[in-house]
């Protein structure tokens, strides 16, 4: 088998068969094949796409490329979630707590934010003397204990992935559907849940701006774990706004620990609840409506939150900040930004009030960068509301003084403020399964 | 500037600017580019194609990558030809001695043959002695003093071009267009003459298959030539069956001795004839039909032998085989094929009689395998020839004798034999020039 007879069979339009895809990942990884063809073979995807089947069989193929984490040992239908990454997004602090209440274990490898996303492993390291970095057998070991542990993605998951995504950064081909899509997943497989959810964001804070592309995206995600014998949904989800009110990790923390406590943004409540019990009915816990009910119990009940404290002493974690959350980072300085005249809020640039929080401290430009905890912002009001000109709108938090007028500045520019009230905001679009796309 | 974004640009349809091409040729030739990302964007440009300007700006550039022969030194219009190559294509050693012969200097670099296609140099350095590395100073020497000299391509000519092709090469990018034509036509412009003839070789032997793949490279090539300021013109000629009787070597030299002495099969002669007056029409020596008669007269007056023999002495090569052709290197082992059935001559793979001439020693499977000068086959009958069982068909010649059989086979198998006479062999099909296609 030669790489250019694989290359040329794509540039064609052809399908690669399991032994091409195997050929070149293999031979990717072990230095064999060079760079340059791998790149001309990812162009040749970009223009001719890759069917169901190969994109099935790259995904695996990558998935298999590193180490493989092994469920089998914790009892149960063990469910996964991915968020496609947004602005204000701790979900997954407030749903695996859920979840795990209910008695689905949560056994979950997350990642680090990056340009204007916030990352889960970069909230919960917000939690002082919080462990993200732990053996396999402790991990498994909380899980089978807790039914909840969140760490970070050990190095070796998925290095075929990791190989090929930072060529494709530097060779214009990223933006190709079956590449993300395979790249998502391969970490989910190797991940080793029995099931996964998607939670596929859209709109202005989400890398895919419109519905037709998010469905897309998760229609392929659903396709590549379904024929690698995982069950696997996804919801379309609004991230239009920010997520909630808090932007920043030790702020966005809090609001977690707030909605686990029965309070929290109605939106943020609601959104969890639905995703939590799309995990459950993935477990199997029994139709929708009766799972969101087990969602909503976990919740009210303080059970939720239980779960979640007990993740933090089992990671080394200061558990006092659930009990008191004011104990977490907090930014030195702070500035009230006003609503500059009257009207309804009726759009928020939800990418740029990403990015106003990683100027603020709460995000990384560049891989290598520290995080500033205590930075971000925290809104006063929402999508929809009646301000009047001087009304509090945001306040912003940082340990760099110097930040806050550029800050202030572009988020005036993010937050449209009209005469006219906006339609209402909705928080979920659909729902798509191997069945099919089911508009909500 | 990035190459990332020149790469996004390309896949997204766009059209280079001249400073995107320079940045991207100039950086790849100094190693600023790597390879991966080379080859991206070759892919992408295999996709998405290259308009009419940025494939002349590409030319250009290639071009400008290494040296530029000055030939201004020489009086009058300097006509260059290039043929795509063919089986048994010896029209260089025919038409340059007409060109020059009829008052206009040929100053040529030709390359070797690869694959089933032959190439000049190597058909020259089967006359004794011939010498195909000559010093500038020298080569323009010759031509000022005998209005001919034809010499390998020196290594510093567009090794832009070079470079690229080599990657194209294990990229699966060589099947393109505007990078087939840019590649073709950059050494065409470094090499300095002030207008150029493209022979392109159409049919089963050719590299262009069909007469639309033939016009559109001979268009894409015309606007390259006319857009840098050379007057270009293309001829679509056959290259279904064998040009001539002779394929290998010596024996092809041998051929071209004879036309330029009044022999040789007929169609080569008449193409060579078309040819030599297309050069002479760019290099104003009148109308089309005044020229053929001039190219006539210098062929029937033996002034075109004369500048043949000229060169074969200035380049060091022994000029008795050009008055007695028998003294060229020849073969030890012959065989005769002989017509298996009665029939006309009604197909002729030609792609496989160059494969056979290459498998007796004529040609080279590799850049570095070594010629047999004497090896090759010559045929008895052409196209369209009736013939009975038993009647020769095909002589033979090699120096390896253990691959005799096999090439038997595949000549048996490459010539098609039927009761009904075949359509009357087409020389030309087309005239290309900037005005469009004028079919003959």
């Amino acid at each position: 088998m030669r790489m250019v007879d694989i290359i040329h069979k794509k540039r064609e339009g052809g399908a690669l068969s399991e032994q091409e895809i195997r050929f070149w990942i293999e031979g990717y990884l072990q230095g064999e094949i060079p760079d340059y063809q791998v790149s001309a073979l990812l162009m040749a995807i970009v223009w001719r796409g890759m069917d169901a089947q190969e994109t099935a069989l790259l995904t695996r193929q990558m998935a298999a490329s590193g180490e493989q984490v092994d469920l089998r040992f914790i009892p149960g239908i063990k469910v996964d979630k991915h968020s496609t990454g947004g602005v204000g997004d701790k979900t997954t602090l407030i749903v695996g707590p859920i979840v795990a209440a209910c008695g689905v274990p949560v056994a979950k490898m997350s990642g680090r934010g990056l340009g204007h996303t916030g990352g889960t492993l970069d909230k919960l390291e917000a939690i002082p003397g919080f462990q993200t970095t732990v053996e396999p057998e402790r991990f498994l070991q909380i899980v089978r204990e807790n039914g909840l542990s969140v760490i970070g993605q050990t190095h070796n998951i998925a290095p075929a992935d990791k190989k090929l995504y930072a060529l494709r950064d530097v060779t214009g081909t990223v933006e190709s559907l079956p590449l993300i899509a395979s790249s998502i997943m391969s970490k989910k497989l190797a991940a080793g849940a029995d099931a996964i959810l998607l939670d596929v964001k859209t709109g202005s804070g989400a890398f895919m701006k419109t519905l037709e592309e998010s469905c897309a995206l998760a229609q392929e995600m659903v396709s590549i774990g379904e024929q690698n014998g995982r069950r696997t949904a996804a919801l379309i989800t609004n991230m239009d706004v920010p997520l909630g009110y808090a932007v920043g990790n030790a702020l966005e923390v809090r609001e977690a620990v707030e909605t686990l406590k029965g309070g929290g943004p109605q939106p943020l409540q609601e959104i969890c609840l639905q995703l939590a019990a799309n995990m459950l009915c993935l477990a199997e816990k029994g139709p929708l409506p009766h799972c969101l009910q087990l969602a909503r119990q976990a919740l009210e009940s303080g059970q939720a939150l239980k779960k979640l404290r007990e993740m933090v002493v089992l990671q080394g974690g200061d558990a006092s900040v659930i009990d008191d959350p004011s104990r977490l980072p907090a930014a030195p300085y702070t500035r009230q930004v006003c609503a500059a005249n009257d009207g309804f809020i009726v759009r928020m640039d939800t990418e740029q009030c990403g990015l106003v929080s990683c100027i603020l401290g709460a995000g990384r430009a560049r891989k290598e960068d520290a995080i500033d905890y205590g930075a971000g912002i925290l809104f006063s009001a929402g999508y929809g509301q009646r301000l009047q000109a001087g009304d509090p709108l945001v306040t912003l938090y940082t340990s760099r003084p110097e930040t806050l007028q550029e800050a202030e500045r572009l988020l005036q520019e993010a937050i449209t403020l009209s005469p006219q009230p906006p339609a209402a905001e909705k928080l979920l679009y659909a729902r798509v399964t191997k069945e099919g796309i089911e508009s909500l």
